[in-house]
């Protein structure tokens, strides 16, 4: 099958964002084949199917790269609490009682979400992660998948974590048409011990995938690494070897400025979630900083019980305006900038950029119209402006992921919306009892 | 006409932000005569027309209490500059060309984007203002206008500024039904002299209006002020007597204790523009510390050229985002009071708490609903936390002032959505030349 969309403003997001206007991308069997300038009728010609895209831009599905989908089930369930007493006494008592079904019916509703507001990849750390990648099967969404672990408990359950995780990453790594990918990941060095993070280093050499982690997301849990290891997140994780193989750590809030360097040396990969660490109060991670020492940071929702909700457009556009704010420079994080947090940099984070994060020949066929002719878009000035300070996740009209249409025109194509909320609201009502 | 909106979720913003459940709203002849739960079926038989608002919410309309909607025009015009390049070398030299035609094609593109957005109410400080006056009463919004003056010049040019000003206000005060109200807006501290800010005080309480103006946006405005005057803008706005008269400050970024004391104790409006204020780099304004003196920051969204929307939801969501990260504290402005901000702190900052702001008995009946089917709006938990946190503007459905329906179904009904935007885009290029 040859496609050829057309009349785009294309922003292919191949060496830094432009627009390219009245641009043609076409498709081939899922892959990129073109993206340029508009080819002759001649050339058209040749393509079994043309789509108009006028009025739209073409861009690079968005890449959500640190979230727990399940986690929709709880939107709204418990807010502007106290961080412990939220976890503690709200958060971990319902998710202990979580299933395979309810992380199923939340993981149904994520992708639900997702892909109406633009996203094509996402990373999904969680339980009953069979689940989870089940619906990344069926919906037709890309996902790094990874099953969390903590290392509480006796050996035999600590082992059969790591062996629960190890063999969900072997069996699922390459699956759904190379749609899904795995990794492993120790939920953060406070919840597992040096031993148990190290164990799982050696599992991810093994298999050959990237690792990731929770790390330094707020003040406390820096000052409980000091007490409890003689040193802060990142030095403790350093010698444990955890930056010697591909990582990827997510929220990276509280860091020094020699934290930052020896991450950037080490080519360690970013997941900024603003919304939730601005929600849950975690503070502002100094991505002005990593950006200074040559770091190219991505952007994450989180789950959407601390965020609330899985909109890249908007961590996006909190991206390009809480760091400007912070530091009172309103150079920091241009819009630019903060398009390619949420698109290749996302790519690059997951150690997916050869395959997806922006448009180009031979790469996959990810990416997602939006609607440049609302009131909010106008006048017609800069569209990479419009797309970052002031689009809106309904803008989002058709979402794509290796050539097969995920929606269209906002319709969802391999997902029944009206099933999947009823089911979210039941699995909802039976955790919560 | 004796309308009843039935089966909604109704958040009446009296006395805290709380939702009731199958709530009946009932309008006659342009105000509320009834809030609360469901009338029998005889008591419904006594309304001219039934809408049913099953899937909804109910709640005010948003008031937007700082901003110059003319600049949707330059919206995306020139982004991510330093601040006064931007404003010397780009905003300022396309505004000295701006005549009335443009200013109408500008205030009719934010009227749109503003109804689409639900916001009922918004003040409007800029120049040309019979036009924006003219879309006000075309397309029904509730606005409370200002000729914003500069005290450049020579004696006579100030002195025509001022009439103009004042002439404007007197002209226009009560009209178009009584929505449309006016108030006296010295530019700023920085761009007024002492003098003229006196005069307008004058005029002010000669006219029985409030006054506004731009106040500690940001640190060089402040330390100019002391350079100049001795004086910090509050103290220096003090001692002319500013804040003796029903008065309201847009931005308010950069205070000290002390200054909020004072503003809290002078009962002084704040119009907090999170979204401006992150954009231009100007800082985080002391929201938390102002509400901890009782005062009632409303919300706002500044011009378009520096937000880059007029998109109400979003600025509520960031004051209740930001000022949690900014000081590590999840319990920094909670969700009901951003939604407060947002809507009756709003109403009385422009001094119309009397008739808008809250859906009670009496008042005005100014009000939007909202979608909540949506699945970024499920599981249906806490339907306040999930407007504040995870609605998007195009969840709001339907707008109304008056009891006139501005939208019905996301269709616009006093406004040529399509007309605006061509002319919009007509205006940019003569502009821009």
């Amino acid at each position: 099958m040859k496609i050829l969309f057309t009349e785009a403003v294309i922003i292919d997001m191949v060496d830094g964002a432009k627009a390219i206007q009245n641009g043609n991308l076409a498709v081939v069997d899922g892959v990129i084949t073109y993206v340029g300038s508009a080819l002759t009728e001649e050339e058209q010609d040749q393509y079994d199917e043309i789509v108009s895209c006028k009025g739209k831009a073409i861009l690079p599905g968005f890449v959500n790269t640190h979230g727990h989908s399940a986690m929709t089930l709880l939107r709204g369930y418990a807010d502007d609490l106290p961080l412990q007493q939220w976890l503690e006494n709200e958060i971990w008592p319902i998710e202990a009682k979580m299933n395979a079904e309810h992380v199923s019916a939340g993981a149904h509703l994520a992708a639900l979400e997702m892909i109406q507001g633009g996203t094509t990849t996402f990373l999904d750390m969680y339980y009953n992660m069979d689940a989870v990648a089940n619906v990344v099967e069926q919906t037709g969404l890309r996902a790094r998948l990874t099953r969390s672990c903590f290392s509480f408990g006796d050996d035999a359950l600590r082992k059969s974590y790591l062996e629960e995780a190890t063999s969900f990453a072997e069996k699922w790594n390459g699956s759904a048409n190379g749609r899904i990918s795995t990794m492993m990941a120790p939920h953060s060095p406070y919840t597992c011990d040096p031993d148990f993070i190290r164990q799982s280093i050696e599992k991810a050499v093994e298999l050959n995938i990237p690792i990731h982690t929770h790390m330094s997301e707020t003040k406390t849990e820096v000052e409980l690494s000091v007490r409890e290891y003689g040193a802060r997140p990142v030095e403790h994780l350093d010698k444990l070897g955890f930056f010697d193989i591909p990582s990827l750590v997510a929220h990276a809030v509280h860091l020094t400025e020699e934290e930052i360097a020896l991450l950037a040396k080490k080519n360690v990969k970013i997941a900024h979630n603003p919304g939730s660490n601005l929600k849950l109060g975690s503070g502002i991670a100094p991505i002005t900083q990593m950006i200074a020492h040559g770091m190219r940071p991505s952007l994450a929702t989180d789950g959407a019980a601390s965020n609330n909700n899985l909109d890249m457009l908007e961590e996006i556009q909190l991206a390009a305006l809480i760091h400007k704010g912070q530091h009172q420079d309103p150079l920091a994080v241009p819009a630019k900038t903060a398009l390619a947090m949420g698109t290749i940099y996302g790519a690059e984070a997951l150690f997916l950029d050869k395959e997806i994060g922006s448009l180009e020949v031979g790469k996959q066929a990810d990416f997602i119209t939006l609607d440049l002719t609302q009131a909010h878009m106008q006048p017609r000035t800069d569209v990479i402006s419009h797309i970052v300070y002031s689009a809106t996740r309904t803008d989002i009209q058709d979402v794509y992921v290796q050539g097969r249409v995920l929606m269209k025109n906002r319709e969802m194509r391999t997902i029944d919306a009206e099933k999947i909320i009823f089911e979210a609201n039941q699995a909802f009502e039976n955790l919560r009892g």
